[in-house]
């Protein structure tokens, strides 16, 4: 067999027999474990889709037919059987290959993705403009089980199943999710009514259900009890769901077995329908570390190769690890305290709440609406809820947070975690958005901390609150700032750790330190400069404001646009402090490390430094 | 029996027997007619719940038990039951009653809602809040078969179903709009397998379709089609959906039999477990006007009670009649133009579109992430799609159109309707976030247009640029400017209308008339006032800016927080032009005609020219 890169995929997939197949699916897990190894990145999910990738490409013409991955982290072996291959030592690094489908890569990526569940609605669109323009192609959104929980799936389903376009949706359910215990559904189904036609329906999951033995129920069984609800209903039925939704349903078929996949394919092509195929799939599958422990290979840093372990080592906590433990702390002698999450449990750092309090720990699986709704349900009824939920995900919810909680002023705490730049996820993943949205909506109280210790002083303040609050704090490793003077306990404003210059810089959160930094650097050129750690932009705190400065800087690590910045900058229009703002532009912000992208986007202490000596030079 | 207003409701329905009620009943329905007849309001869906709600407040015992509305204009009669009926007369008015439940009117309101398929996620937080806190009460959902599609409600379903929670769903199925056709669904039939344990339900289906003669497929067909396929899905099978997600399903009850609705209701009061109960009503009941015609008496304004007819007619086309007008004009010479709505059609003007270019038109029920997605995946394919959509709506496809439109920079033109301040609807349909949160997003750009011809003029440019567009135009008939210059057609950038003198006030879409009528009264006083009508907010253009003026003035109908005013001073905060922002303030604007709200909160032209003066006069 030649070297993998030496092949023209995927025109030479076309002529290649199974055997042929089976030792090309074997070359792209060496491949895959060899290169993800190095750069980190999203392992597990693509060893599962191998031969589902190889089988697509088998069966549609690509990219005349539209192959659309949905959440986009498993598009891996699609990149490597579309040419792209030979830069997967730049795999999720600046200027690199994208972790993520990107049209701007490759005309096989039909429609970029990142957030789940956006697929299928994608998928309906040009399934529509085909038939308007009366065209030829298939259009196939592969979407997993999980993301079939988002909302935003049946509003499609509903819709194809209506209009009846020519859709393939390949439903990637990968084996290991399914827990044994089937949570609510197996306690009762023994109440259903027997009357009616779906009687041997009924007594179909019965049987299933009596031959698996009770394990009980910790929290584990409760996240995976909720896919199992959904799962069982669309799935292990035989897709009723799908079939009276309009769709024709295949499967389930062997995920790992190519001949089947492209005879399930083949068959789909050929009919004249919305068709969903059932494909079951098993994450990590190839490499015995990630076979093991799938989460753990999900997304991860580089590791060895033979023993599966990440190469660097984070020595403290992270900021989900913080707010987390000192949630659980908290919870402990306040009762009222519950916790919510959408399918980020532990990446949120609520792992051990959820395992102490289990009673009192809500992961509603991938549903941001329903997640902020129920949290205001929660707060309606005298309960403290923390949702903690990625920036950028929370975007999903943005009517939720301004017509269910801010309007009834409800105490709802909103943990935004991995807000601001996060690194080699890129574009649809920064959450570089939330100072925005969430300062235009009344009654949010916006919080910023600095670093650890201040985020541990914001949650004991946000829980006291009697309104709702977020927090947003960034991914990664927590801070302990030493330098710059400890904010005083329980009293949130913004506070000036150095006095007043010619230039007052207002650094937020995690900008913080660059703003000592630039200070440090402003002196050294001879320019006095003060100031003040932002730890919250809204309600708008200006009480640490110093008119002698002449020049008044920002600092944020979000869009400038309706930021922070911007926000001061209007409050002070009336007085006669010029602001220079700095923050993310005014376009969506590729994949580096943070360090990469302040250096390009002007936002080093250095580059700052240096504008803003150029502003009082220019006016002196 | 004694005049309503004279019970003491809910209490006195208590020992009240079905005679008495059946009574009360057509005193309610004399009473709606006769109050939202003289202030106008929501009519057919009140009369449709009159017997639900009394036997709603027969069973259960509220404050204690809680009753969410979903949507909550149907919470008339609600509001009648428990203490208001008093305030029938200042109805959707300005320090009024208001149409839709508020806490703040009655602990008998248990959620505010306004915006669709919100309850059943308040009602699961409630009803785990009651678990946590080990208290004893009721939580009862009542929602309509259109908030259904929402995709939240399937979020909410799945996670009931999971934890088994006590909820109460009822599931409120308004006859009428069930179309004979049944969509996509009936032609598939035919097609699914006839395997599997299954097969009983299609037959049974089968049945019913084959009783049901085919009447063709016009767009009426098709949207409720898109309702039927939810429907026969979850309803027509005897709730085959809510049982396999973990509820007990009980229906379909007569919802205008109190004695069958009480009976339903206290079944599922006795069980303790999530319930779904499927009550059929009839919109308008018991008003032949409204029955004849519900879509008319759905939202209506003052109206004759013998004729049904209007008492004041519009002279001239709304704004949605403007744009749905021009929309089909272009379309019918470009067959590229593709429009999208989510439950709003004839609302939003798409009427004539739909019935003439039906194959290029499509409502996919209240579904607005879908909606977006969907136009993104349709302008990815090369066409050019319009979604309209309400601002306020819209607020729910916030990261469809950051994450599946602009980050791809995809050619969808958003119409967003009844942005502003809307009058009788108050708070929760507001449009005045709208700008806010579209100018945050990288690639958009945001028009808005003073008057009808602008609209125009601007949908045309729209249509030809290579990006997102968003339009968004206030509620109500459409003004046509004659004082203010006209734009200058294809040229969409800040034009100045009155030269700039110490003061230049930039007023943003239909502010433009408030603008120029603050101009009139400055020079009054003696002050020379310049004028910009900002019909682009973003991307920001100031190439009218002239710095000879003193002060900047904005003006605009949205909330100042991140809006146009801010971005401005922001962008002038290195020049020595002081700003001064006129728009809505930082909390929840209350209902009340624009008038009545723009004096409260001074965006009237004297209390704006007051400001301007206080200001000048201040500073000289």
């Amino acid at each position: 067999m030649k070297n993998l890169l030496d092949y023209n995929f995927p025109q030479d997939l076309k002529s290649m027999d199974y055997k042929e197949l089976d030792l090309l699916s074997a070359g792209i897990r060496d491949f895959l474990i060899d290169k993800v190894s190095a750069t980190g990145g999203h392992l597990a999910s693509n060893l599962g889709v191998v031969e589902l990738t190889i089988a697509l490409h088998k069966v549609f013409d690509s990219p005349v037919d539209k192959i659309i991955w949905d959440v986009g982290h498993q598009a891996y072996v699609h990149k490597i059987l579309t040419g792209r291959g030979d830069r997967f030592d730049t795999l999720r690094q600046f200027n690199g290959l994208s972790g993520f489908p990107k049209a701007n890569e490759s005309a096989h990526d039909a429609f970029d993705t990142g957030h789940s569940t956006t697929s299928i609605s994608a998928a309906a669109g040009m399934a529509a403009a085909r038939e308007i323009k009366g065209e030829k192609y298939e259009v196939v959104a592969v979407i997993g089980d999980g993301s079939m929980t988002g909302g935003m799936a049946f509003e499609a389903l509903n819709n194809i199943g209506d209009s009846k376009s020519k859709v393939i949706i390949v439903l990637n359910d990968n084996g290991m999710s399914i827990s044994p215990n089937i949570g609510g559904l197996s306690a009762h189904l023994g109440n259903l009514r027997t009357s009616r036609g779906y009687l041997n329906i009924k007594n179909f999951i019965k049987n299933r259900v009596g031959s698996i033995p009770n394990v009980g129920r910790n929290i584990a069984d409760v996240l995976a009890g909720f896919k199992n609800d959904i799962k069982y209903t669309v799935l292990e039925e035989g897709g009723v769901l799908f079939e009276e939704l309009g769709f024709t349903y295949f499967g389930p078929v062997d995920g790992h077995n190519i001949s089947d996949l492209v005879n399930a394919f083949t068959r789909a092509k050929s009919l004249n329908e919305p068709v969903i195929i059932h494909v079951l799939t098993k994450k990590g599958k190839g490499y015995k570390n990630a076979e093991k422990d799938p989460g753990k290979f999900h997304g991860i840093g580089a590791f060895d190769k033979e023993t599966g372990e990440l190469l660097k080592k984070s020595s403290g906590p992270s900021y989900s690890e913080v707010m987390g433990n000192y949630l659980l702390e908290k919870a402990r002698d306040d009762n009222r305290i519950v916790a919510i999450t959408a399918a980020m449990g532990d990446a949120t750092g609520l792992g051990p709440f959820a395992k102490e309090l289990p009673d009192r720990f809500f992961d509603v699986g991938i549903a941001e609406q329903h997640a902020v709704t129920f949290a205001a349900g929660l707060a309606k009824s005298g309960l403290k809820p923390v949702a903690a939920i990625y920036s950028s995900f929370m975007q999903r919810a943005y009517d939720q947070l301004v017509h269910d909680v801010c309007m009834q002023n409800l105490p709802v705490v909103f943990c935004l975690d991995r807000a601001g730049v996060v690194g080699a996820d890129g574009e649809t993943h920064h959450g570089v958005f939330d100072l925005s949205y969430l300062m235009s909506m009344p009654n949010m109280t916006v919080l910023t901390p600095k670093d650890g210790n201040q985020l541990e002083e914001m949650m004991d303040y946000a829980l006291k609150l009697n309104g709702p609050v977020a927090i947003r704090y960034p991914r990664g490793e927590a801070v302990y700032d030493k330098t710059i003077m400890s904010t005083n306990p329980w009293a949130i404003r913004n506070v000036r750790a150095e006095k007043c210059g010619r230039v007052d810089i207002w650094a937020c959160g995690k900008m913080a330190q660059c703003g000592e930094e630039t200070v440090r650097i402003l002196k050294e050129k001879g320019i006095e400069a003060g100031l003040v750690n932002v730890g919250i932009t809204k309600p708008l705190d200006i009480s640490a404001y110093d008119s002698n400065a002449e020049l008044l800087v920002t600092i944020e690590d979000n869009t400038l646009a309706g930021g922070f910045g911007q926000t001061m900058a209007a409050a002070l229009a009336e007085k006669n402090t010029k602001v220079l703002t700095f923050g993310w532009p005014d376009h969506f912000v590729e994949q580096g490390s943070f360090a990469q992208l302040a250096d390009k986007y002007g936002l080093t202490p250095e580059k700052i430094a240096e504008r803003i000596c150029e502003h009082i030079e220019g006016k002196a």
